[in-house]
């Protein structure tokens, strides 16, 4: 007899990845643990055999081919050839959807309007990573409770945006979403500009300040030890909102120094009351 | 019979601690801990009882009087009142040196004269407080491990100095020596500019940019949490210093825009590489 109220499972979904660097394999790794059937693409098939013999799918050498199969595509590559891939994937046969995970959206969004790719393209930007690169320092854990924006134009289908929201919550993201230009200004003044006062903090200290520093010192710069190589490209990807961001900035800091120069105390209090009321806001935002 | 190698203990010494909130009554409790006389003025004498209650040393009502029986005289009264207060001490008679616990030294040091107090001044700044303020919050600990600045001028005896550091020394800070002037200049780098960075970061995220802040941005921002009431005294006090780094660092945030403007790589990566670079000499500073 038949029992209505059986569960039934879903078809495992099938994702290819391309792209297999620490991102690429990191994501391969954890929709394999999550269930999915990962197909693994890599310019050099070597590495994509290496992620295979890692268990994190099979590996394919024709990744056109292989978007037959494929529910969702994932773009890891290295951002000056996603547009490129994106394209080509989209050309493809099948009806997968197409993400990428490259950390600006703006003007990927415009090169690859719906036209050119189908209607089936949808950006992401998951905001997790790591100072160690490539496909050996791969780990299913590095999306869990990271920020995944999903950037979706009035042109994306909705089911496009559904199917890579589910994709990185079955990684355990957090999904947000917004327009690929709200993206880019949003992750300028979250990450871009703390990265660059940080840096301008830091670069400030000379070996007279050096004794004096202090643990509110070390806090407000830890992040600028980053690498600069992988800095300079994130800022010059994003550089019109990064442009604006500093422009605020500067601006923000006349204001200070023209109500320091004149000692007006109730200006200078207002300033620094919009810091600790912006900070409060973040320490109250509940993730 | 006499033995030659006896340990003699040195005769305890006597401080004048004027001015009992958060700094004198800790400075008041360490000393005191630390086998020193302490005698306790404040100007509401009942604040000096509450302090001789705590067992923090003996209340007087004359400081003047009190001169002739001390060693060190330390003032930590309020900012706006410290140069008289030691021109006041300095008048009286006996030999105590007087030094104080002011966040910034040109001024004072300038105002202070050698001949106006007698050659008995030197400038000192305990890099060491808390949230928390007045007598009740007295800490014996505050000063451990903290960076106790010296500021004597050419004109500072010997003797003077060598008691000053002492003093920190005693309750456990780390004595750092340098001029007046070089102490703004290396608090304004160390601490003031870091501060007002941060604020600045702290100030430029919207509600757009709150779901993408994450750690960078929590650490980076950090101190900009910190009382407006109390960092407005602290960036005003220090002003000239102050505002010859938000110049600074408004020239190097345009450095980078015009290297982000025109796309120049190796610029980008060569502004990102200083601030790495000194974050680098900070991490290595050995204490």
């Amino acid at each position: 007899m038949l029992d209505a109220h059986r569960i039934v499972p879903p078809m495992p979904r099938t994702v290819l990845v391309t792209g297999l660097g620490l991102m690429g394999g990191s994501l391969a790794a954890a929709l394999s643990r999550a269930g999915w059937n990962v197909l693994l693409h890599h310019r050099r098939h070597e590495v994509a055999e290496r992620a295979e013999q890692s268990g994190y799918g099979r590996a394919v050498t024709d990744p056109a081919a292989a978007m037959a199969d494929a529910d969702v595509a994932v773009v890891c590559t290295p951002v000056g050839v996603i547009a490129d891939t994106v394209r080509a994937l989209a050309a493809a046969p099948g009806a997968a959807v197409i993400t990428d995970v490259g950390s600006t959206k703006g003007r990927l969004a415009r090169e690859l309007s719906a036209q050119a790719a189908g209607g089936r393209y949808v950006g992401s930007h998951p905001m997790a990573g790591s100072h160690r690169q490539g496909l050996d320092h791969a780990d299913p854990e590095l999306f869990r409770g990271r920020a995944c924006v999903v950037t979706p134009t009035a042109a994306s289908p909705t089911r496009a945006v559904d199917a890579v929201d589910a994709l990185w919550r079955d990684v355990g993201g957090r999904v947000v979403r917004m327009g690929p230009d709200e993206h880019d200004a949003a992750v300028a003044e979250a990450s871009h500009l703390p990265h660059i006062l940080a840096a301008t903090a830091a670069a400030g200290l000379t070996p007279l300040g050096v004794p004096l520093a202090s643990s509110g010192f070390r806090d407000t710069t830890r992040v600028a030890a980053g690498s600069p190589e992988l800095w300079s490209g994130i800022l010059r990807d994003n550089r019109a909102a990064v442009l604006a961001g500093i422009a605020q900035a500067r601006a923000r800091l006349e204001v200070l120094a023209a109500a320091l120069a004149g000692d007006h105390a109730e200006d200078v209090h207002a300033w620094l009351a919009q810091g600790s009321e912006a900070r409060r806001r973040f320490d109250d935002r509940g993730h």
